[in-house]
């Protein structure tokens, strides 16, 4: 038996960095040894500090661990650090983790834009990876990962295995009712703004999932070294964000039109959603969802509060799936932000890396 | 002077029916004189029959009204009955009021689709009531009008001065985050049904929002005896309907495309929504909005809460509007989903037929 | 008719603020004139540096209103001046309005112990005004009356009466479920702490009930110079505070015991409730409730959505007066925290102090 | 290794007989074997007939199982039989099973006033339970146990080791903040009742808490035939309750007096709760909470989101211990009503007659 992999977490004490620690306790390939935070936190221990706020209890190990400040120097034997900085700082230290050699794997939006940077839904485009090793050359062995926002997650989850089966889609609508959670907590949404309410924006929400969709769909470069994003030609999507009384778990409706004509029924669009498993699964990776993405038929389902959990998080819940009169399809889909869409799936990059050798 | 006209209210104790008493309570040309309700409720005071749930207190003058069953003949001397009754029970005792030369207007859904029945948003589409006159010939002087469906009533307001304007929409998408008011409250929907909860269905209306547009949106026919409908060709509409934590006013993110392209700017879809003033304003009618359309700028409105009260709830508010990367554009809706998508909507159908001397 | 006398709003840009600003538009007695905020709003137009959050319109006199800074100079015109100041601010800017002879009603805590200020729930205690004769020799003409807190209003409401009719009150639990309202919107309550939630604990707040009960149900000193506290020993306070999922409308469950025994019956304290009528209802105040305490006979209520509102904000709801095991009595209070808790009772205290001629 | 016992679930379908599967299933001790429903589910396998709402998925085992009507000879080879029917239902089927030598644990309020009944939170006088034996003398063998109201089992929790280390309490309040689950599904608490509001009523549930406190905290008689309760003189309760908008876990502030004065001190109660160790946990029961009570430091908790997993639901938790200026303490007390407060109790209870050799 191997010894644990040493991991570490930045932005410890916010609401990203609580859950990292959280999924890391008592995990079989990493042992969480290094919390960054900012300097007022820094030299004293973890659960001095912290604000801790997540329904499970702060676990016992994390609680004496001392917080530094984030400074590569201080994460010198990690194998791998998570990254839940807010994106104010996230440019600045991120770039210098890299700089040192230090692998990094970020929830914050800062390097999602940069050719050379796999965004990754873990669920859906691990073999983006591989273009880390071109990091590696010019960072001296340093590189960065980035988790893609929580909304796109969810929307790319169930395309990713239509694409593969049935070719492009061309056309692609998606209105979220997202989670508070997604806000995080200082001071994230306030309560008098979301109770008995909806707010139907979400600063730079939108942008973010029309951009991003069209990096995940897109393929890593013949020479290795980025992503080929797919065009404004190839894929035209439009987003509309919502925010809505649900603490966890991001509701989207969409619909979408394939490329290619005629397109499938809806039983080959649910057999081919049932069937898909992931990378991560086939690689046994720990926190894998059995199943990928669970296809619903009771006609008021996915629901947040009943189905957000499934796979602990890791499995994207789809139901509804029907023709619509303006595109081909439309259906719903549920995922759950703070895990696949947030720290959830930097631990399963993170497991799809080591079970590839990459750290 | 004139005396005023004199109502009555079917369904007097469900939700429907207690919105129509308080919106009838000091009504400048109605005066409320019989309510209707089941046989058990027959006989008694109304006061000590109904299950008052209103923010308004009851009425005083209706505490005190007897309760008679929904029979033509205790009706006799109404010059206009609102209904408020469940589909279960409307068919038949519409049809018998109608029959005995009784004007109805109803919230129910059983003849919205009958050819000869106008389906109203009275902010919209007031022109289709002419063809009560045939319905009068074929009933002795009696006639039906339907009020839409509510989440219909939101999707079609802005749409109209805007295919006034510009021409014909050939392609319509909505997706709803709908009030639980509007599930009425026997039971409505359950509390651990909608706490932290979404629930992506709501029995049959999507189906009645891909319908009704087609309705309302269509013509009076040229011999004035029915509406014809657009058609499947001339407009595409696709509807997802969610219920949402949200006590009162329907939310919809809506996009369109315009038949004649180019479409007309941004700017210019702004100044036609802003200047549309309804019919039933032109008219003088008693509760129709001062501002039909409220265009908000700020990019996070309309919000239920903050704007479902504009104008009494008899104006719509819609906000953020922009270019659509699918369709043309993209926007959000918000109507208050018992005023003028249920009870209110009814009121002012009624002002607008005695203006026009229809009643 | 005369002329409305002059208002300003200290702190107008925040909640309470803004809730003046609504009161005060189309006010028969009143004119707002002057708006004071902090440094970076001062020299702009209101409509452009409010974040105006509330469920009416700002209104349209408002918009252009000239901001200044909270100083004594800018006010020299006014009658009376409300603040809606945070407590940060509020000791000296109130102190140097008094002490330039301004008259002040304050939300504030700051001032509420001070044994010469009056303490004021106006449907409870008016005749505690008169001791800002006092301050006025101490002032050059200039005083301050401050608000209770807003869970103290709603406690102290229908004792007030009781205590006239039935003496002394010795012993008083109240457990409260208190809206998000009261906290503010900068940040106010976070909505992931109160979504599927309770808070029990609120800063400061059991410590001010505790208080201030004595106070307000204290008596003006012989030489009219101060207020007289009921002592520990004449009245034992307990108070237990929660926050809640609600928006507007302090809920409390009180309990409480008679020093005189044996107690009244249930039926001679609702007798007793709803026969009170205010001293400013008397006054004829614009502002007052026409009922002060409306008992409520059915078991479930009062309810804050159904109930909060009556007589505007101004009426007091009780409900489920029955006698307690341990206590004398137990029952249920609601009152509008932003309307009888806060802004609305400066409002009528204003109108309480013009009727006596005391601005 | 001993084979499993065999168990069986009454109202199978209803929102406690799910939680009773739940937990049934991968039981160390119990195989669930036998589904009780009403007639028109009879005879059909209960993935069929069961609206499933639980956040868990239907386990596979219970999927198939088939359904049975609710009478003893179905259930013959079952040791232990769970009842989560309605009241309405519960009296003659489970005096039925009884009758037949069966062994009931019920969560229905129908005989938990009996003398002979012992009426149970497993965490706190599991000592009761040796009454059984004299029901089964009567009964050839068949005995029922009640499960205590959910609101009842938060309260007692903390007081019951207060009273074995301080002596009795005399005087004791409490206002509950009820969760909706508590009301189950069908159709439980409607939404329009709960957003933006409380109910400040359920119905019998005062009466219920102020009397089952007498019995759980009173004795077993000396000839171990029944439960001597605590005379009104002995300790005088009074309960308000509320229903609010939290899915899950009922939070309490109550208040309290010892007969023995001078009362502890702070620290003392405090250290008394910290350090009890329930029996079921000394004997080692699969369900028994490692920690019983938590009493937690924050000022600001147990908030129910937070705080009602602890241990599984099986712990209380208990915050803001301090003195009462009215009684000797007031604190706040958390519990998950559908795990200690009702399914899981029914589990807890099995399993401590099992441990005990009485099934």
């Amino acid at each position: 038996m191997c010894a644990k992999k040493v991991a570490g977490v930045l932005g410890a004490t916010g609401s990203v960095g609580q859950r990292f620690i959280l999924l890391l306790a008592n995990h079989p390939d990493f042992e969480l040894k290094r919390l960054g935070a900012s300097p007022r936190s820094a030299g004293k221990k973890y659960g001095s500090v912290v604000n801790w706020k997540q329904t499970d209890l702060l676990p016992e190990f994390a609680q004496d661990l001392m917080v530094t400040e984030c400074k590569a120097e201080y994460f010198k034997d990690c194998d791998i650090v998570f990254s839940g900085l807010d994106a104010d700082y996230a440019g600045s230290i991120e770039k210098e983790f890299v700089e040192n050699g230090l692998h990094v794997i970020s929830n914050a939006k800062n390097y999602r834009r940069e050719d050379d940077v796999p965004l990754i839904v873990p669920i859906v485009n691990p073999e983006h990876l591989s273009i880390v090793e071109n990091q590696k050359r010019k960072n001296n062995g340093g590189f960065i990962v980035c988790i893609s926002n929580c909304s796109t997650a969810g929307l790319v989850s169930p395309l990713k295995p239509l694409v593969e089966s049935f070719g492009p889609i061309d056309a692609l609508t998606t209105t979220t009712l997202q989670a508070i959670s997604g806000a995080g907590f200082s001071p994230g949404v306030p309560g008098i703004d979301i109770l008995d309410n909806i707010i139907p924006f979400i600063s730079g929400e939108e942008d973010k999932m029309e951009w991003e969709t069209k990096k995940i769909l897109g393929q890593v470069s013949k020479d290795n070294t980025q992503i080929d994003l797919l065009s404004d030609e190839e894929i035209k999507v439009s987003a509309q964000c919502n925010r809505v009384a649900v603490s966890d778990g991001h509701t989207e409706c969409i619909s979408f039109r394939f490329k290619n004509q005629p397109a499938p029924s809806v039983e080959q669009v649910k057999k081919c959603l049932r069937e898909y498993e992931c990378d991560a699964y086939k690689l046994k990776c720990f926190s894998a969802p059995k199943q990928t993405i669970h296809v619903l038929e009771a006609n008021d389902r996915p629901q947040p509060r009943l189905d957000r959990n499934r796979d602990a998080g890791y499995g994207v819940s789809v139901g509804r799936i029907r023709e619509d009169p303006v595109l081909d399809f439309k259906m719903v889909v549920l995922s759950h932000n703070t895990v696949i869409g947030a720290a959830g799936a930097g631990i399963l990059i993170a497991e799809i890396l080591l079970a590839q050798k990459m750290i």
